[in-house]
């Protein structure tokens, strides 16, 4: 999408044919820093230190890493080694290990000779591969948008609430829960978005807000508390977020606290929607509640908030007693239940195994 | 309560019998501060640039600031200035207001060379008068925490969530929301709290996780969008909050998000309570939602975040883009529905005007 007068996507091949260049993320929003990576431990870095995240975007700098290695040694063994470096950097990533998965798939029947040059088409697709799918589910969230719309005066923008960072920054173009919206900018109809903090890691006002304001979209930045009271002032008309791992009856996996705005949603009649790319979908599991396993993550990032002091530095300050011990739940699961419906590439889901079923009848 | 070893109230009179001594509590949780304030420009310094926070707190500091007045001036006309110059400080505080009216009139048909004794001897009553509302709402508490206590193996804590800080720190000692877990700490039964950041502002992070170190009550911080799930996982017994105006009906304003604390509350079967003293029911509005205006303040408190450097500095830090507005809507209000009880200083009241009216049928 647009950063001020010129559109990018997270990843894109150098002139050089060789290298790509990617946002890096870490200065986000205080510093808009591009960097270029030639080599498969500059990838490494890249996906390990978090230059890169949200797990399309993963998927598809470890597939131009494989490349790069297949520039310099198109070998049997040395495609199976990229896999094993890359894959140890981020490896509980799904979409990492499936981007390893489908290039050494790709690759292993090629003679050494052809590897490199299809190696870096076969990236290039992935990537192109991510933006359709997320222009899909754009399509079919636009409909909500545009119905919306519809019922209210001309003029007057749909309020929209998101949580976390389900934008372009955690894929190659679009976003998923982002991407409806960015459609919905391109169509003319006005919308306005409530864009959650995101604690404890900020990645709404962070990155989503930095998406917004970068895009041109009308945004206004709340605590997560907030939006209860929103939806029960009329505010919000909508609330679309991402998803890690959707279950096969529809409970939805994501970001702390989404569960919380989903409740708010049901009590205020706001209706609640999830957005995601069908790859995302974990038909192996029913029950969220059950069978999901939470991550804990360290309880310095409750501790500890980043940000730019006014002197313009990048610092964390601690905003709590040394004493105090902080526990860290990084996502939760919301009952399928309270979801109105899922965004996916092909339409929009019940959130039920019926729904998901109807929708992929190949997989269910 | 304790601040290590040692215990303290938030304000009391120095050795010299005319100064009163406060916690400085803009520095909290990172310094230990104490002031000595001798003049009404003292006093109202303190109160206006929140050196003292929390109704109750800040009426009595206001009462031995016109105690400070008639010291030095006992005149009908000094008593009135300093009703305005203190008023002022903090005009929509509805506790600031009653402390100085009482002054006012229980100083006004005494002769003025009995003034300034009189003044300090009442300012300490209300001091005391505090302390003793909160005991008694810590003792009606307490009886909850028993009950779910012996519902459990012998040892294992009773888990308590309460969000923002209704805590000593916010009167002369207990707190209303802490006062039930500083008397069941005294009476022997383990409890945990888990205390919400409370975002955007971080009293839970800055000012209840200090007391409940300074006290050694074990306690966990949790970023506020945690609380849903840790109900979902059968982590939190009961829920502990304060409230800043209750209406007729049993409608509950408090800090934002409270309302999304007493969803998830109810969506898991979690009791929430709401402890208060009777002077915070305003016995006026019924409909909380329909008739109490919430306070918006400045999006500043969002984009910009108070802590502690690596290097030992108080500093703040932007965590959002420049160029991203935020709304800070500073309560929400929790309707009576969601209430389990609502403990008074007379016992657990129905959060209902019927479960009010027989609580206090004078009032009602």
């Amino acid at each position: 999408m647009n950063v001020g007068d010129r559109h990018y996507r997270t990843i894109w091949l150098s002139d050089d044919g060789r290298s790509v260049e990617i946002i890096d993320q870490r200065w986000l929003p205080h510093e808009f820093r591009i960097e270029k990576l030639g080599t498969v431990a500059g990838i490494a870095t890249a996906i390990r230190d978090m230059w890169v995240r949200g797990a399309p975007l993963i998927g598809v700098t470890a597939a131009y890493g494989v490349a790069m290695q297949m520039a310099h040694d198109p070998s049997d063994e040395a495609l199976d080694s990229v896999w094993e470096t890359l894959h140890e950097t981020r490896p509980t990533a799904i979409n990492l290990r499936w981007a390893l998965d489908e290039m050494r798939r790709f690759l292993r029947p090629l003679p050494a000779g052809q590897r490199a040059a299809a190696a870096y088409r076969r990236a290039s697709e992935i990537a192109d591969e991510d933006v359709g799918l997320n222009r899909a589910i754009g399509e079919n969230g636009l409909a909500i948008i545009k119905d919306i719309a519809a019922r209210k005066q001309p003029g007057e923008p749909v309020n929209i609430l998101t949580h976390c960072n389900a934008g372009w920054l955690a894929t190659v173009d679009y976003g998923t829960a982002t991407s409806p919206i960015y459609l919905a900018v391109e169509a003319g109809i006005p919308v306005h978005v409530y864009v959650d903090e995101t604690r404890p890691r900020n990645q709404g006002a962070q990155l989503t807000a930095w998406e917004m304001a970068g895009h041109g979209v009308p945004h206004t930045l709340i605590v997560d508390n907030a939006g209860g009271h929103l939806m029960q002032r009329g505010a919000i008309d909508m609330v679309i977020v991402g998803t890690d791992r959707t279950t096969a009856d529809g409970d939805v996996c994501n970001k702390i606290g989404t569960y919380l705005k989903a409740l708010a949603a049901a009590d205020n009649d706001v209706p609640f929607y999830v957005a995601l790319p069908s790859p995302t979908i974990d038909w192996t599991v029913g029950d969220g509640l059950a069978e999901i396993p939470i991550e804990e993550r360290s309880g310095d990032e409750v501790s500890l908030v980043w940000g730019k002091t006014a002197k313009g530095e990048i610092a964390q300050v601690r905003v709590s007693p040394e004493a105090t011990p902080a526990r860290n739940p990084a996502f939760d699961v919301t009952p399928a239940r309270l979801v109105t419906g899922l965004i996916t590439e092909r339409g929009i889901a019940k959130a039920s195994r019926e729904g998901l079923k109807a929708m992929f009848p190949e997989r269910a």
